[in-house]
């Protein structure tokens, strides 16, 4: 028999009468916001082409790393719950990976998946009963018809989401084309794409100088030249705004910056350049470039993103053979007071420059992050980031922030993710966490229900817009 | 007019209404489930020879490292309290050693060692008044006339407490001969070993010289070769085995492991067999035998515990004076993703390997050993360890493990103690705060009360029969 | 309209029912406490002279850096809000810049200031509406008013405030005039200082060589010298412990500590004494007088504390402009365990030396500060500080202290300020969240109320009482 799927309106929020209580009246006042979603990554060619999506697991299992790595946490192999190698697409049957997904359900109690995948399944789809082994079917069948149908193509899922804003993101060398046509298609959905350098700046990335080959070709400038560099850089900055972006996003292993003289700059640079690079040129330049980035958003205005502190692709034999994230990337301990300072040094006294700060190592929200955040004008601190996108994430991010920080020094929430789908439960998790840190504050009297509820409004929308210049 | 002693029903349990009736329904369902403790610190001879135990002091204050650490860290002299030293046993009245336990019970307040102290003198002993400088004597005599009963004897209490399987921990020249003698006596209680082999590996242990000639004799084996090293290893391995160990146990300063070439292991052992080793050859070696552990765990099926992170024998003039252990180790910041990768690299897709993970430094829960025990199948995380086998300390586990490793990438509980009597008592405490934290998720609508009953019993006994091969 | 001031009875207890009646009857047994202030910032000539203080801004707002520095996240001039600089007086408006500072309360929302200056408004001014944009010029003037009557000089506060003892800072330089003009004056205050010898023992300090002159006209010491050195510090230890001293305080980049034979000390303090000073030499020279601090305490019996951890002036700019103390002082990870061992192998295991470590790295306190207070006689934890002065700060600091170190290894609250007004309004949050705290365990039936009243004296007047020997 199966179980219902049951989404309780006050899911998330305390047990507690007096915190519930408030923590609804919050939520409801922002619980039907247009959703910003200025930071993800998403494809935009589903919203340039508007194709339906394909099936269940195609649509919900194979890309999820959230949902892949727990399943092979538990010696499930890659290839039978539909994740594609670098050999090609998994053999695996569709249906028969879907059937493993969901007789696993249990893997995934206390985690955000469930919440998300919940919220999917029954907000989303319409379902009424819990994916198990004896629903697999049901489910797969399901969702095969309506992902068929016109209303669950992505422009009109997009339209249904209340999506205001979506940012992709894409390397200095995507020609835009997606978010060419989807302007020139005339629909009113904004798709606008941010810039993320990382494979032009990164010299340990495995594509770094075909990807300066690319990036010499789109720009006619001599990327091997530190000024022709930099002018590349500029010109794409200049090509992405123009397309929409008002923000770069930067993914480095650490939060490393650097502020050279320009002539130990370009020195360095050409060190770069030549093959067999070494880990401390590589680190430098990745610093170095951090101060160019935000040297440039002063001129251009674009927000700048600084997402540091994964060690990717830390599973070997998975790279090898199955590439890029795969769920084996792996937060490591990451500073940001001696690391930072170089680029403060430079420019973070500035007003016209916001630098958004994200981490994976929450031991620095209360010891760095929000001193930093709470005194320079330049920093201001992005919502608890991939593993910690999750309630007690997000708990312990305002937890530790608030009282240094403030909620003005902080952004919005930012989903982040590739599951289109699941982006409204994504949102609608922050607003309740949110409506549930700001009910506490209320009942224990540490702030009026007044300014509770001025501050939901602004966490929710005033500031992602403020931030992102949306 | 001396205190009750009350053991709450409700004990440890949230008291939110709410959370509190669905702790109480989750506890009752494993309150009376048998004990599975898989690593733990009891003394074999207990239960091979049965004798009584001796006294109040003897029994419960002098071994506990808890206890003394306390009353020494106000000033109370070790010797005062009964702690042996290495010029022998102390000096101190066992009934004048009581008595400065039972004036000094403030000092616990708040701690775990109050609740299972009262768990200890409430439920095993019988007791209704607390323990104070006026019950001081009552205590100390009604506690020795119990101790001389045969109902206190240590395999009385070992049924009485409902414990299905315990093992002691011994190191690879350890003779198992009270392991052998309970297995000849036809007393049904299952008392397993495990292998420790910390003093034949590191080479700063004050006594490895003279372990590894023990070592050699019990093996037979050349152990001054690599190759003959590694076969008393291999040998000693299936001797614990057919005494019923399922594990082994490994507690270095840090989680490194190494992965070197055999000539590399090899050199690399011969270096670490002089006197005078390097501090960074003892450290590589005790990283490479690791690796080598987990390559023999392949093998002989022997499920593996990593335990680091503590700076040993911390007080210079307590070590000199009165030895190990004695409330002198401090847990240290201790990294996993970088250190770990060598073994990852090598084993960290097996199917049939199982490693454990235990952790002193609670910031690597979420940032490091959620998102590893999350992806690689090898990997599973012990419980919250030591100092943090509290209800603060589990807490904080399950909040910060979950969400990224879920529930089945742990292990259930461990007591990981010398104290005998206290193992119910620290069960029981491991069981509510699992039952208060599911609660809490099913207030919260984040998990269905269906849900969390069954996650309830395979914490408490499904996952440490299958993560420890029971 | 304006905002009603709402202090409410309850605030800062949970909202569940029965924790918060049991936090409410702990807190009213503390309520009237007297205020033991061990350690502060205030300026002794308040005290020495009881002249009015000036006006809003200049007494509530220019100081206050964890006001100014919030305001200055969000990129408002320290100038517009009355903040000195290195140039002199700033030039604004104090109406002016007062008005700022009002209109931009919600910066403050969630954070420790808004209950700091709630309190000093409500229950110190008597305002009945909250401050903002519409109330800006009424708090302005009233102020204004108040602080021209006598009922507002310095005495009279400190009387009102039911202060028992307030300890300043001060550099051995430092005359202690204000502190000779109290004591001549027959006022009964209790006003004492404590020895904070920074300025002359860390070379990297910008006045250290100036410093060091001062130190040896005042002593008649020959302070280049090691011996003479160490003389002048003896000295003024005597000289600081005659005007009320019971304690010094060390405000350290580590907690490094080192225990050099003599003859290297000395050839370190001749190094130091240079031009240029290596940074390993100035961090080797603070090091090591720790540790002949700690043992001029045995000798002289005053209470060590240690402050580490603090990035001083980490915004270059605002350093070069305005000068020290301006909200850019960053918390940096810090280590305990290896960094506290030379002192604690030389005198860890003493029975007549406190020596109270404090922390801005919540990451120590289960992992390192606990263990090692639980197990040295010497240890004590010192509060939750700075930017962990807070309710959550505080509560994090009781839940991952507690289970391992007691209460009893804590020594209460400090207020550590400058702002002379909050210190009834910081003593408070602490008895706050200490009864709140303590009424969990006593609902969670981890604690009996009884013990629990005991313990919220000990903690608010006890333990600070004798931990400084007051």
């Amino acid at each position: 028999m199966s179980k219902p799927l049951v989404l309780n309106p006050d899911r998330l929020f305390s047990s507690d009468p007096a915190q519930r209580a408030v923590a609804r009246e919050l939520y409801a006042l922002v619980k039907d916001f247009p959703i910003l979603s200025p930071h993800g990554h998403t494809d935009p060619q589903w919203f340039a082409d508007n194709q339906p999506f394909g099936n269940a697991t195609e649509l919900l299992l194979a890309p999820d790393h959230y949902i892949f790595r727990m399943l092979y946490s538990q010696g499930i192999a890659l290839d039978d719950v539909g994740v594609a190698s670098r050999a090609g697409p998994a053999k695996a049957d569709p249906r028969e990976a879907w059937r493993i997904f969901a007789s696993n359900q249990h893997l995934f109690r206390g985690t955000p998946t469930a919440i998300w995948t919940s919220h999917v399944f029954g907000h989303v789809m319409g379902f009424e009963v819990a994916l198990d082994a004896s629903t697999a079917d049901l489910y797969f069948d399901r969702i095969g018809e309506l992902l068929a149908s016109d209303a669950y193509r992505p422009r009109a899922l997009f339209e249904r989401f209340n999506i205001e804003l979506l940012a992709t993101t894409e390397s200095p060398t995507d020609t835009l084309e997606h978010h060419a046509k989807i302007q020139a298609s005339g629909w009113k959905g904004r798709v606008v794409t941010a810039y993320r350098p990382d494979p032009v700046i990164d010299a340990e990335h495995e594509d770094f100088h075909d990807k300066l080959k690319l990036f010499a070709e789109l720009t006619g400038e001599d990327v091997h030249s530190w000024k022709g560099y930099l002018n590349a850089h500029r010109q794409r900055r200049d090509f992405f705004k123009s397309m929409g972006a008002t923000s770069t996003d930067h993914g480095h292993p650490t939060a490393q910056t650097a502020n050279l003289s320009n002539s130990d700059a370009k020195e360095l640079f050409h060190r770069v350049l030549k093959k067999n690079v070494s880990a401390e040129d590589a680190e430098l330049f990745r610093a170095q470039m951090l101060t160019e980035m935000a040297r440039m958003s002063l001129d251009d205005g674009l927000t700048m993103q600084i997402h540091p502190g994964s060690y990717r692709n830390h599973n070997r034999s998975i790279f090898e053979t199955f590439g890029r994230d795969k769920g084996a990337d792996i937060p490591l301990a990451t500073g940001y007071v001696h690391e930072l300072k170089p680029l403060l040094d430079a420019f973070g006294n500035e007003k016209d420059l916001t630098v958004i700060v994200f981490t994976l190592d929450e031991t620095v929200y209360a010891r760095e992050l929000a001193p930093l955040a709470g005194h320079y004008p330049i920093l201001k601190l992005g919502p608890s980031w991939w593993f910690h996108d999750s309630p007690e994430g997000m708990t312990r991010f305002r937890e530790q922030v608030t009282e240094t920080a403030g909620f003005y020094n902080t952004v919005g929430f930012n989903d982040d993710t590739r599951a289109f789908l699941s982006i409204p439960a994504r949102h609608d998790v922050a607003r309740r966490i949110d409506a549930n840190f700001l009910g506490r504050l209320v009942v224990e009297h540490r702030l009026s229900a007044e300014d509770a509820a001025e501050t939901i409004k602004d966490l929710t929308y005033t500031l992602p817009k403020a931030a992102y210049k949306l």
